[in-house]
């Protein structure tokens, strides 16, 4: 059984295939958010803050931080960001920069078991980031896209996810420490963009053994009604062995479907959780007029 | 490509791999609806009709029409409520009923191809459907349940809907005039339903190759805010292979994480059908600060 366990100093989190849906919030990224960018460049750290902690408010598990400002001293910003994430919030958090310094400066800070985001299949980042995960024992999402850029072929976007899994490896990062990120692509610009993503989660449970995790809203990129769409996304991603993702916690609809799937995957026992969110007298009994309906009938008449 | 063409006496519909999610409206039925089946006994048809031409307008493919009432004539019933609804609407339509001659009485009316709901894996049903299905060239429902009654193994269910597609070739019936039911069971009763489905599903479309059919609603029986638990569990269903269901469309929120399905399944040709729902300003964009988001900068990055 693939257990990803992450930590902050008091809190733990697994990440598996028999866990609860981990959702890990999105929201602090400058990229596209203008004014948090120049907020975060000018050392003003309240919306971050204030993400932060409406993020767990809502039922992020986990947050994700990043601090990529063109030109900004990021590892310096990172590492500030997370100490303030850290002293506010007690989800583990994952520690987002394209740059290996920054990744660094966030790790010497961090406290607890991190997960960094990200390595590829690229030689120059297997060789920096894998020796970074390995000295401080962090766990590190692995991106399947290398050299020669993002596959529109599943499968050989799954070969770059066995061949960082074998690279980390030699760096005796264990398998459960790995979470391959298969690469959401906008389903408007990619009509399979969807099917690819299912297909390359399936093998990447079946035959690999690892965890995953996506930036789920990327696939309704462009389109109307994202919200409807992401709310669709995702537990179909889950039903295809999708075991966290990289999203807002801040949207009702999508929440409310991450739940719903934990119950359909059987990862929400005796429905508990689900009960407690929705109230214990079935409310929805007016989905169906046929109480047991078919299957209650095909019994009785079997009996 | 598995396709299940049904058809009225002016339309067709077809259940394929690669074709838009069929709904099969599934309210007229009198099954725990005791004003209705008072009604239909006493030769009163009018919700039968008001209901058949609201399912339509809500988005029903295809209408289920059952009259199983206790002591009434169900072929008469049957038979007379067809002629009804086809002459209200022209959706095709699935012929439901326990009773042998009750389905005979409703082909013997029926204007089209029609599914006829169901078979199983019974052997005095094999016997008696079959021939009937293939005398009339229509398709059938295929139940995964036999004289032991319903496995909780999705894969002795398997096992029932290959002898079935088996015993019905010895009748001249083509597997893709066979659509099965895998069986839903109530989440709440038993914590494996959603996972037992997901499987039997993958299976059947994958080693099988047929289309399949559920009576949706069940799996949320007995649980609050049964809408949000039908409306994620179809998504995953589907995302595992289901081809159709037997439902309500009368449920905004299950209707939209179909029409979401049919998108990220890459069966919305250009995303035409969700644009023409949505409206085509992106009105969701509020979902992801991040326009492009982490694959846009990516991309980005390695170019």
């Amino acid at each position: 059984m693939t257990e990803t366990l992450l930590s902050s100093a008091t809190r733990e989190v697994v990440i598996g295939f028999d866990q609860p849906f981990v959702i890990i919030g999105e929201r602090i990224n400058p990229t596209g958010r203008k004014k948090l960018a120049e907020e975060m460049a000018a050392g003003k750290f309240e919306t971050v803050v204030a993400d932060a902690i409406a993020q767990v408010e809502a039922g992020a598990q986990m947050l994700d931080v990043n601090a990529g400002i063109p030109l900004a001293d990021e590892p310096a910003i990172l590492a500030t960001a997370i100490e303030l994430v850290q002293s506010v919030t007690d989800v583990p958090l994952c520690i987002d920069s394209s740059i290996v310094a920054a990744l660094e400066s966030g790790l010497a800070v961090y406290q607890g078991k991190a997960l960094v985001n990200s390595v590829t299949g690229e030689e120059d980042r297997l060789e920096s980031v894998l020796p970074l995960v390995a000295k401080h024992g962090a766990a590190v999402v692995a991106i399947t896209n290398d050299e020669s850029g993002i596959s529109e072929d599943p499968d050989e976007r799954f070969e770059i996810a066995r061949r960082i899994v074998s690279r980390a490896a030699d760096h005796g990062i264990r398998k459960d420490d790995i979470v391959v990120d298969p690469l959401v692509m906008p389903i408007g610009a990619i009509g399979s963009a969807g099917r690819q993503v299912f297909r390359i989660v399936r093998r990447l449970r079946e035959e690999l053994g690892v965890n995953t995790t996506c930036g789920a809203s990327n696939v309704s990129f462009g389109l109307p009604n994202r919200t409807a769409l992401n709310a669709a996304f995702l537990p179909m991603a889950i039903a295809s062995g999708l075991t966290s993702a990289i999203t807002s916690p801040l949207h009702v609809e999508m929440l409310q479907a991450v739940k719903a799937a934990d119950v359909m995957m059987g990862n929400d026992s005796h429905c508990a959780s689900w009960i407690a969110r929705n109230g214990d007298s079935p409310a929805g009994e007016a989905t169906s007029g046929r109480r047991g309906g078919r299957e209650g009938r095909r019994r009785a008449a079997a009996s």
